[in-house]
């Protein structure tokens, strides 16, 4: 009996050692917050004891969400002094550092500027670039590394609930130029940026935190539309991609794009030449978590050509998982080898450019934003308003304010214009939250109830975007029927729409002349004073009284 | 001729002198947050130029509200940096230092302890001595000198909109007695403490932020009721008195409390031999801003008796209107001397019990709070809990929870145990704001339509609490009238009342035995993870999956 050799290979590193590499690539999930008691998604978010054993035991990667600016900023220091290397400490920065950590500057939503993009496109291409600046460089100085943006996807789907006013663009040209503009700011700032969600997250009805969606486009539907954005951002030197959890039928009929070797490994790595770092979108979404196990979609995922595996619905089990593949061979180790290489190449390269002050002083969070940053702020949201129509009359009246959450609902706080402003002009505030009594009559001709709302003319504040997890971007409320029975009855003071383009670009046409109306594609206090002023709903006198919770 | 003498006097310090002199007097107001853009009452929280400014004029105490533990401690660090002198920085955090910045602990009402003390008066007063030391020692660490509390206030009044939970007892024994035992842990800690609202706050349906409530009590129905808490606090060496804005015809048919010298002067000073601080409560309050403008406020307080004077309506005239009152001999610069006497005299007593590790360390705050601390906040629920019946049936229902003010609201973040419990049992949730659209039908034998809700049994879980701006404590909402409705329609599941015993007194004898029903005092998660274990809804499987913004 002769035996047959395995084929040449990298020899297996010791047991501990092929652990803390596998580890590494992993990337947990953190509060920003720096006490247990203190997580928002405890669900989701680790413990500290937990989080310490992991970054003890190698794991190399933490995204964090919430707390405010000061607090990520000792959050970070205390994540690096857990580890013994040098950390990947990311944040879904996707609009300002300020849209996840209180303090930071938050800026209007990327498809402000897209949509610039129509009539002056120089200027737009400027701004993106200094959108970049602005959160590469807040993100550096309060610890961060990586910034999971730019939005690659081209948002040609006004239903799209997920993406919406995320993405550059609602071409592929549009989108490829600003999303390349904004990683050249951000990462020459001394971060990495990520372009996300390959192969392209634009044309889908469906959320994929609470579904697998599935797109009919094959290669030269991708070639037209959703690559190219990817290929200039890979072009300029984007650092990473994250992988969408979509199934492409054409492409790769058994898996999603995250787990799919034909997407991944052939598309974007041999076709697109990609030489960076592919990380997978967050594996505890439905889209993937329903289906496979946590071992079982880390080793899938690495199977396809992933670098880095974020949020793993158990991070033990997925390390146990890969350890196993790597030692069985069903991994090979070369891949590992070259992960990690990635991953230190694309932490040196973002730390070579950071400046000597790459983090802030203590006593200087209060002013993190420079007067060019507070400037480029008010920029955005200026360029983005569209108002038509007369000031809107002094009450009384209803300032009815459709949210999607009124618990722990950032953009409205207690002194926000949105809510101060029209209490001033005599318009009393109720707030319509999807989870209240209903609003809703039955009658499609008539649809808001009106005897369940306070007397008066109605001034319509529709805060209305596509976010995770939130289902429709408000496609599925009657607000056209809301409008026309408005009017019928003389009722409609006025309408805002803070968020969705789309739904004031069919509410907009039924307004006559009459109506004072606006638009803004942000939903923060900022725009909403900037839209406010345009209907003459100034700054000054306030009528709530309120000084303590 | 002959020159008539002045009487003699001190002399006059220079005029900048007597200045800074005065401004060490004032007590403004700033938000705990480090950023001026995270403001949550820019209308009273000063910028932080203008708090840098007042503070380098010599102004000597900052109240903070907002942000978290870990904001507060560098917000502390940074105040006292902007200042020459010692510094009383402090904050209203009545019920742990977690009530206002997040992060710390947050101990379940006074009240609850007050409730006990009936059936365990020495659990209950070592109950209030351990929350005073971890109020104090909490906010030592943070770096809080002032704790302006214990609220001396005896709630003999259910329709208080204002104190209720917020006091130590319903008779005036048990607040005197527990008000003290807070008060000695809390001072022994290195703090300074504040017994509040002289001469008594619990015998009001009127709340003294909105208007100025009269009370015809004359001196022997205070000492039999509102003073003993008072005296026994000044007995137990409590440093400071926060005065009332509050009207005693009997004591002085002209001016409230707080402007009040017979009050002030006569009663607290002479009769009860304070010789501590005596602190204003807040005069930006209407009780006071409505009638006196802010210099006339600060001059009127003084001449009552007040040594330090709290949130001016504006600083900068408070600190004029007081000058020249020293200046023209109207207020004796005697007084003035007097007062920053017993201002160096409380900041040094503190400090001088303080341990030697004052500040916590920046990488400790994610573990602020001891074990025992954390043992003292689950056993003050556990103390406090009233629940009966069986145990709540699995759904479908309807989980209805009534609340002040859903934006902003502390005590129900995405993951309160109040929301996801009864969501993972099948209830689904519906918010009663009373600014959302109407759920009342008008009918007061059947007030609640139920037509506007989702079908099923209702679990009702009513947030109602006395507390500043919010007006009547729900005693104006027909809860009777909709147990009984929904009895009559074989729909109530369940019932929790979180906040005031008064209601669920009211509403507790109309159920039957058959319907499984709780109460605590307490409102935040750990007190709803509490009640709904009583009720049989475990911590276990979650039903809402979501795990970002």
């Amino acid at each position: 009996m002769t035996t047959v050799q395995p084929p040449a290979q990298t020899p297996l590193p010791a047991d501990t050692e092929l652990r803390r590499q596998v580890a590494r690539l992993l990337v947990i999930r953190a509060s920003g917050h720096l006490g247990d008691g203190q997580r928002r998604y405890p669900r989701w978010e680790l413990e500290n004891a937990t989080i310490r054993r992991l970054l003890a035991e190698g794991v190399g990667g933490v995204i964090l969400l919430g707390g405010s600016a000061a607090e990520l900023r000792l959050r970070c220091e205390q994540l690096r002094g857990w580890s013994q290397q040098p950390l990947l400490i990311c944040a879904d920065v996707e609009e300002g550092v300020g849209q996840r950590f209180e303090g930071a500057t938050w800026l209007a939503p990327p498809l402000a500027v897209g949509r610039l993009q129509r009539s002056d496109p120089q200027r737009a291409i400027a701004l993106a670039r200094r959108y970049g600046h602005c959160t590469g460089r807040q993100a550096r100085l309060l610890g961060l590394n990586g910034v999971l943006a730019p939005v690659c996807d081209v948002n040609n789907n006004p239903l799209n609930p997920v993406i919406n006013v995320r993405a550059w663009g609602e071409t592929s040209s549009t989108a490829a130029l600003l999303a390349t503009a904004f990683l050249e700011g951000a990462q020459a700032e001394g971060v990495l940026c990520c372009a996300k969600h390959f192969p392209g997250h634009g044309d889908t009805c469906d959320d994929s935190h609470l579904e697998l969606p599935r797109l009919p486009h094959g290669r030269e539907r991708l070639e037209a539309i959703e690559l190219p954005p990817f290929r200039a951002a890979i072009a300029a030197g984007c650092a990473a991609v994250m992988t969408a959890h979509l199934q492409l039928d054409a492409l790769d009929p058994l898996r999603p794009a995250t787990l799919s070797r034909p997407v991944l490994t052939g598309l974007l790595r041999q076709e697109l030449g990609f030489t960076g770092l592919v990380i997978t979108d967050a594996l505890v979404m439905e889209a993937i978590a329903s289906r496979w196990g946590a071992a079982q979609a880390a080793v899938l995922a690495f199977e396809a050509g992933s670098d880095l595996i974020l949020m793993a619905a158990d991070a033990d089990a997925a390390i146990d998982g890969l350890v196993e593949a790597f030692s069985s061979g069903r991994l090979p180790l070369e891949q590992l080898q070259q992960s990690l290489r990635r991953r230190e190449q694309a932490l040196a390269s973002a730390s070579s450019r950071a400046p000597a002050a790459a983090l802030a002083a203590l006593g200087d969070l209060g002013e993190l934003d420079t007067p060019q940053e507070q400037a480029l702020a008010r920029e955005l949201v200026e360029i983005s308003l569209d108002s038509r129509g007369p000031q809107l009359s002094a009450g009384p009246g209803v300032n009815l304010i459709r949210l999607d959450n009124s618990l722990n609902c950032a953009f409205l706080p207690a002194m926000a214009p949105a809510l101060l402003r029209p209490a001033a002009a005599g318009y009393q505030c109720c707030l319509l939250d999807a989870r209240g009594p209903s609003p809703w009559s039955g009658d499609p001709n008539a649809p808001l109830a009106l005897e369940r709302l306070p007397d008066g003319a109605l001034l319509l504040q529709l805060f209305v975007r596509g976010n995770p997890f939130r289902g429709s971007a408000g496609a599925d409320e009657p607000w056209p029927a809301v409008i026309r029975q408005l009017l019928r009855v003389g009722r409609l003071a006025g309408l805002t729409v803070l968020g969705s383009p789309y739904l004031w670009e069919a509410l907009e046409p039924l307004l006559p002349g009459t109506i004072p109306a606006g638009y803004s594609p942000a939903q923060m206090p900022l725009a909403q004073a900037a839209l406010l002023s345009r209907l003459g709903l100034a700054a000054g006198s306030i009528a709530e009284g309120g000084f303590t919770d």
